[in-house]
């Protein structure tokens, strides 16, 4: 769209909502062109709106004008999700950050969209509930990302993801229609295909405005520990031993050597030399609860290569451990300038035939390929770090995530854990869903957004 | 469709997957007419596939012929949701009842449709496993129903329903295409709108063939107790209060004293008298956990009208205890030959003016309302009973369940927690969506099966 035309949009949507809500500067609009990969794009303008209704209010002129509406969180995503790839508008969430209730009697929160994950957290605690989704990115990430992407966490292991905790939605579609799923108690209302379909849908579907989450009631107590392992091959066996012994910790995190490398300053537990690969275990529940869970895994590992465990004495070293895993992925910067972030996932008993393979793929093409993440959940996050600017480089690292996605979906996995499909994954997609698969995404696209305006280019790519 | 060209349509189908596994005498139509409600249509012909190909083979050609197909579990649902409301073809997945694998390592099985909940839980339990749903109908019902109905039962409390299960499906499309959506791990594959879809579809977007399921380790040991109250409000609020506390039994279960009447024969326990309403409580875990859930569990009891807990001594006695729970359903023909059976969903702080709305609701039509359920969720089973054949009572009866409705909306609840929309509560379909959301609910049911032969009429009722 001429720059001439957006600036008539960009009044009129002033005019609708208030000047000091929708922005074209280029500072601004460089602020909004980019995610957690390295790709961007600057939009036309970016509107904060401060409702539902204001919301709706853009949304149709867009429509009215064919111009592309990109929905857009805190921008923490790895795959390009909330990048306008096709110019448009940016609808930040930002300012759509009330708590609208919390109702302890119902375990229930009431939130709209730009609520920050951790903020819905602390207010939670006050009622002894906690919103089980945790990403890594939960300081600044927004509720309605995570509902977007179906964001899981370490905890995502004992409590599952995103989807598992949304009762209810409300969207403004493509054509500015406000959609109410309201969602009651813990059985959300049956068969309700918008808040089905907008749960992990990357901001494709329409523009999440509220939501109504189910919360549960936070453990009385925690063990933490982080246990140590010659090879990541060793402390992939012992995830999948202790998983099958039949105990269920909270979280089972796998943190290979290069990536502890980058970390072992936040933590004041003493990791022993010669350390390949450590795994951080969390158990939790009543106090003795907590305890037997944590002796029931330390009993796994006595059959596994282990080079011991300790476990966080108090709550200021289990607070270490989980900045410190929460730290990792910003933390990667120390060894290349960019990397090319997959989060790829496999069957848990296939978690070391994986590691061997990204073992081996680092070898082949020369790259250091720093590895950790949710193990219990078979989801690791495979961080292939390069510098862009040194083309050769970038060719091997590119092969290197191929190969990976080839090695992943032959073990019966999936190209992406929680990242999502955004822009970078897309050219993937068909091998694992499909044929048909594809043209059932599409259809259902096309019946929420038949002038493909909303977020347009993301997950199917050839729109 | 005339009998002439249907006959020639089951010589097809015979001739296609073999004679034996297409039937339509009138024995055979007769016995797949109906479901759990009274209602009932002969279908013209019943297919018992035996693999998914076979499946693929039936439903290619009743989409050619223009024939409607049926899906059929083993028909105990309770809104006529696999009664063959406008002929056609019923598919039934009985002998599509192979358990494919169970995988101890993964926690994950997979089945075909046809494999009964009590099978699949007997097989998991060998290895330590359990499959979370459990509706009361598990000694018959079968996985492929549970999915189409995102079927729960008393352990939804704590384990959510058989959405929160399903990793996989594979589906034959009303076009005759096989879809496989793959799923992996504990995090299934992301958007993936076909399984997402599926589940809870109430059979209406095509035919599941398959189910990938995520298993859990059961839990080691149980505390199992009978509470009592002088009425269902009172037992009502003290449901509100354990929920409040933050302690989360496996289930909350409520059994009003008419119901009582007809299952006290299955107890050991002795129930004192002038008990006006009960709850059946479990907790579970490691047997520390357990025992600590329950004395919390009667710690909210003490701000409560309780009239004292009874806990059961031995297996034997948690076994008596659930034998009469599922026992309910049926048991109530002592009471009137007939029932509408309606499974409302409240927010659980509701609950006790739910309970009185129906309290108010038998009186003013003077009707006998056995009500119990999963009062943990806020789910109530309300069920008005009758004989058919009085018209007067009958039309007391509608009433009553349009009152029921009425109030439960009111109240912020939906009009099925568990049982579905089918074919009984299409008209009440639209108060629930919204004019909007039942739109996107055509454009996606149209969207898998654009010429309406799949489960045609049933929860959209203008098919």
């Amino acid at each position: 769209m001429a720059s001439e035309s957006i600036g008539k949009v960009v009044t009129e949507i002033g005019r609708r909502i208030g000047k000091h809500k929708i922005e074209n500067t280029l500072e601004i609009l460089t602020c909004y062109a980019f995610d957690a990969t390295n790709m961007s794009r600057l939009p036309q303008a970016v509107a904060f709106p401060e409702s539902c209704e204001e919301v709706r209010s853009i949304v149709g002129l867009c429509f009215e004008r064919g111009i592309p509406v990109i929905p857009r969180g805190a921008g923490t995503g790895f795959a390009g999700g909330s990048v306008p790839a096709s110019g448009g508008i940016v609808v930040s969430t930002e300012r759509l950050n009330r708590i609208i209730s919390i109702d302890q009697g119902e375990s229930m929160a009431v939130v709209q969209a730009g609520v920050v994950n951790s903020v819905l957290q602390k207010e939670a605690a006050k009622f002894r509930l906690m919103f089980p989704p945790d990403p890594s990115s939960l300081e600044v990430c927004t509720i309605g990302g995570n509902v977007a992407q179906d964001a899981g966490g370490p905890r995502a292991l004992k409590y599952g993801v995103t989807r598992d905790y949304v009762l209810g939605l409300e969207m403004v579609t493509s054509e500015g229609l406000v959609v109410e799923c309201k969602g009651t108690g813990l059985r959300p209302k049956r068969w309700d295909p918008v808040r089905t379909l907008l749960v992990g849908g990357e901001g494709t579907l329409g523009v999440i405005t509220t939501a109504r989450l189910r919360l549960l009631p936070q453990p009385e107590s925690f063990r933490t520990a982080l246990a140590f392992f010659d090879s990541t091959v060793a402390a992939a066996e012992a995830v999948s031993r202790i998983l099958a012994s039949g105990v269920l910790p909270a979280a089972v995190e796998l943190i290979d050597s290069d990536t502890m490398d980058c970390v072992r300053g936040f933590v004041s537990i003493d990791i022993p030399k010669g350390v390949g690969c450590s795994l951080l275990v969390e158990t939790e529940g009543r106090p003795s609860e907590a305890e037997d869970a944590m002796v029931a895994v330390e009993k796994t590992f006595a059959k596994s290569r282990t080079m011991g465990l300790k476990v966080a004495a108090s709550d200021r070293e289990r607070e270490d451990l989980w900045r410190m895993r929460r730290s990792i992925s910003p933390s990667l910067a120390r060894i290349a300038p960019c990397k090319m972030n997959e989060d790829v996932c496999v069957p848990r008993s296939r978690l070391p035939a994986l590691v061997e393979a990204v073992g081996n793929l680092a070898k082949r093409y020369c790259l250091r390929v720093p590895t950790f993440g949710h193990a219990g959940d078979g989801n690791l996050h495979v961080n292939v770090m390069l510098d862009r600017r040194k083309k050769d480089e970038m060719a091997r690292a590119e092969a290197m995530v191929n190969g990976l996605f080839e090695a992943t979906l032959k073990l019966g996995g999936t190209i992406s854990g929680e990242h999502g499909i955004g822009l970078t994954k897309r050219r993937f997609l068909a091998d694992q869903l499909g044929t048909d698969g594809l043209e059932f995404q599409r259809k259902i696209k096309a019946s929420f957004d038949p002038a493909g305006l909303v977020n347009p280019g993301k997950v199917i790519s050839d729109q």
